[in-house]
């Protein structure tokens, strides 16, 4: 596919961190090229190079630099698909009046993520979830619609139970040890990190209990009903720069042995793999045998951060089984999620 | 107590790192004075100064560094009560010799702490459970004995469990974040752990699991009664220099609210407070109500490292119970509870 | 003294970072004794403990948790002698405006450090620079006056060069490797620091550059000739807690043996361990003779962190000798070095 | 260029870490595949994944996993160009054995960096030294020949100072901060190392002053003669992954502005880029303006690890200039710097 023919997008908060990660990952993306960069009213007219102060490691991209940034308002030249890397803060309304206006927003911010005609989704566990955009059409008056990827750390665990959803999870604990990029720039101070541990991020146990149990739940119609496990996380802030890593106990509705969850492990494929989709990891879950694996500086990066590794799989004396996984958090846990989504809604033909 | 009136004191294994902490703990102590140093014959007969290579912060304690170091064998210089930061190689014969010869011997070393006649101590847990060195008198002939204190993960666990256990403990899940220091010296290379997580540390987790089982147990006569509840450990070394972190979740026997949980936290006090030992911290186990305490750097060290850090207590919806605790791992996890044992041991009468 | 017979001290600034620094280098002071804390409009008339987040390591000390903070500006409310604090945003006017009302103001804070009437100290050097206080009264009629200290990295590095300055400093070449607490809180975001170096810091090369002539220059009546060496600095900010280690060139007047500068060194004492100031450090600057010493994590603190380690005196191919130091920056370099030149002032009789 | 037509290369002391980085580098070299991998006897005779602890991030590439190793020995199977990733301990009579037998050795080990006969090649700046490897011919009797590579650290710094070549360099003092991945494995403790600096590196203060004058030196027939420029270095270790960043002062023969020497870093260009050597950088030595990079975590992996990255120029007090650069130390100064100087080879018809 020439550079021609390639599908136009926009990002929705281009200038800050979680934007700057878009950009890095649709550099030089098969199917879609970023033509559009929405930020504040304070950079709007700027040339994205000059609205940037770029965070990431390596030069920004020399295509994207040249952009003019434009108001975060549908428009006419903004194109149909446009991803969102907004605040909080300001999400809400922005994404609805794209969608209103028959954008199709492909969301990494949290303000629609629990929305019942919302799907959340992660493509190797739920992509059937997808079809809620037509209730979000039928229900809200929209045109296009909102799609949306978990938090950082609910993708990681959710890709670590996926090959043992068929056995059904009762309960899962979490614990987890996320690195400093989950919380953008400047984030988290280096006096508060280094050399540390804070056990403590803002809001974060609660999203990955309730994220995961949508993620993992059922689509009944117009809404998803929730995985009925209890859920429970401890999250934890490391000296760490890229890659949540989870140590998760899950109890399961069925007996198992060891070697018949690793071959779970070892046969796990999935939509996006049947698809082709050009995100999507030759294997989205990988275990790693090694006894001291995975570890986020050395395997977050695996396949293009697209990859969730998990290891140490063995029995847990409280519930029924123990493991550590990891996924890369500003990757597979936030830019790249979200243009997996968006190949996903390209090959269900929502961009046609 | 005038220097003279102290009780004389040896450390066997003195020049590793952990008898490198108890050269430090024990140099302003105010009812102990080292005077006697054993290491291993490559290093006998030369000045401590000279066989040990300093790595802890500040300078070598100038009256150790003028010790000539002695073989590891009983003898009539050495002082009835020795310190053991022996490997875990050679500590079993050493301590047996020194115990048979009229030693009290208050090891770090894992030898022997899971005999069924040696107390496996935390003095504000289970101090009667030193009784059992008249156990290993009788039954093994030794005029001398064997006092042990726990890994130093088990040490956090447990005292960060204490004050609940009067409450009944039934399950606990508890996932570690481990200083580099925990694994001595070398230890940890510096290209596994930089801005990195190594989700594994041999032997550790099986080590909490039974440990903590025996430090709560119930004194029976000639052995102890473990506990009877179940205990997962996921244990993980982590890029900070001094202080284990665990994340807990805990099931009671008892169904209580936080406001008795946290009662019971601010109330609890213990024999070695009590006692006035020296070493024993004011408050054994301290409460912090900060929403992201405790935290390795800026909590391990209070009380000279003696006093363990709790926080976070909230509802867990898988087990009961969930929060974090702390303790400096080579103060309250080896050095410094090592010394408090043997505090406890001078209080009850066995150096008369 | 019992605490009642000590002399009372403010801090300007005190619920900041520097201010902190203070309450806590203060705690157990045997000459002074903090009872006013100045800040903010903000602040003033609250708690301290209220208005302040604690950054340090450890509690905050409970009689200055009690204080209520005031505003920052004299009164008869406010003690003789007060610490400044105070970001450079502020200092000028509320430091004059103490001075004029019969304050001592001793500053950490850089506004005033360059003005000609005005001791830029490092006692153990220039503590003879400390008469111009008299040239600030006759010259603005202040009824008190101002010392200040210099900035962190230069403490260290004319510490580490006070000892060879009887042989004519001709040339300096100096490169720091700095800490992070000497930006503050939140100071530098972790994204940036962490496995990291950034090779700038705003301003830092020029105070470097232009400090060091004050510092080691002569009072000539009513001023101080600048030391006549030329001094170049490289400034750069690598992933260490407290303590600016700086690599030193530099050459002499004088032709010397590595012997004659190393007895320099041995036998280097100065005018506050003469006056046996509190704070003073027995030796000011210790050399270490290990081939990889002085180190930022194991030799900041020596001696409460007032003392300077230097070690690796060897020849420069380039200027004549080359050695690096090291010193506390928030307490040699901020904190403790005005608390020192309090120190000086009392025992000149300026507090009288 | 199809797999089966590129020239077979081999590595001796493959399972080590730097042969591991020959390993990696070469995984998708267009001209060069591996297909022998010399180790120690301990090693000879197993699969290259048994005999191998993989150490880098990411998988070790299957192609190599499944050769097996070979003894470090002359033989007809062995490939005539193979690299030396040996350890110093054991090079010199390897590396002379195999030029003996005709076989081009380009060699990352210091051991014949220094002798007369024998190139210290930074393509970019002395690509002609190559020729020295026709004395060797004559003098040696070999058949082959040895070229070699600097210490990590002289490579950034040469690269650096390149630019500047043509202007006469006089002095240069080289302040360095050095990523762990210098040292190896297990290499740097992290007792050592983290939150702390090392300010001393066994060796490399002389290797640097040594080297840099015989890379910038001049050909004369049959040996190089030196920059006759002096050269200091002050060497620390830092708690970076990769990357040693410099900072340098320099003294240069011609007075400049900072405009012309800004246009010689713009226009610098040399033999590597002209040949189009498939691991030359577009740029080799790249300035970047920002006031506070290059940054190691950063920059350091800019064009694979090949650009060394030059920022802050600006003049110095003492000497004329003063700025920073950075290379990758395991890249551009070690495997990829050997692996450049193959494609010099190639392209000079040494393979032919």
């Amino acid at each position: 596919m020439s550079s021609n023919s390639k599908i136009p997008v926009g990002v929705l908060g281009a200038t800050g961190m979680v934007g700057q990660s878009f950009v890095k990952f649709l550099e030089n993306h098969p199917w879609f090229e970023m033509v559009w960069a929405g930020a504040s009213d304070r950079s709007a007219g700027k040339l994205y190079s000059e609205a940037t102060q770029w965070r990431l490691d390596g030069a920004m991209p020399a295509r994207v630099a040249a952009l003019t940034v434009q108001p975060c308002e549908p428009s006419p030249q903004a194109p149909k698909l446009v991803f969102s890397a907004m605040d909080a803060s300001v999400a809400t309304e922005i994404e609805r009046a794209f969608a209103d206006a028959g954008h199709l927003v492909v969301s990494n911010s949290k303000n629609h993520r629990m929305e019942s005609d919302v799907p959340l989704l992660v493509p190797e566990i739920n992509w059937d979830h997808l079809s809620l955009i037509r209730i979000q059409r039928e229900r809200r008056g929209w045109k296009g619609g909102i799609a949306t990827n978990p938090n950082c750390s609910t993708v990681a665990l959710t890709m670590g139970l996926a090959p043992l959803a068929q056995f059904g999870i009762a309960k899962v604990l979490a614990t987890t040890m996320q690195a400093i990029s989950g919380a953008g720039y400047p984030g988290v101070p280096s006096m508060d990190i280094m050399a540390n541990v804070i056990p403590f991020i803002g809001g974060e146990e609660g999203k990955m209990e309730i994220e995961t149990q949508k993620i993992l739940g059922r689509l009944a119609g117009d809404h998803i009903e929730p995985l009925p496990a209890v859920v429970s996380a401890h999250c934890n802030r490391v000296p760490v720069v890229d890659g949540h890593l989870v140590a998760v106990s899950v109890s399961l509705e069925k007996r198992l042995t060891r070697e018949e969850l690793l071959a779970a492990y070892e046969n796990f494929t999935a939509e996006p793999q049947r698809l082709g989709l050009p995100s999507a990891p030759p294997k989205p879950v990988l275990y790693l045998h090694e006894d001291n694996r995975p570890q986020p500086r050395r395997d977050a990066l695996r396949d293009n951060g697209m990859t969730v590794t998990v290891g140490r799989l063995r029995e847990c004396p409280v519930l029924d089984w123990k493991f550590v996984c990891l996924g890369h958090n500003t990757i597979r846990g936030a830019a790249g999620a979200a243009v997996l989504n968006a190949e996903l809604l390209k090959a269900q033909g929502f961009l046609d």
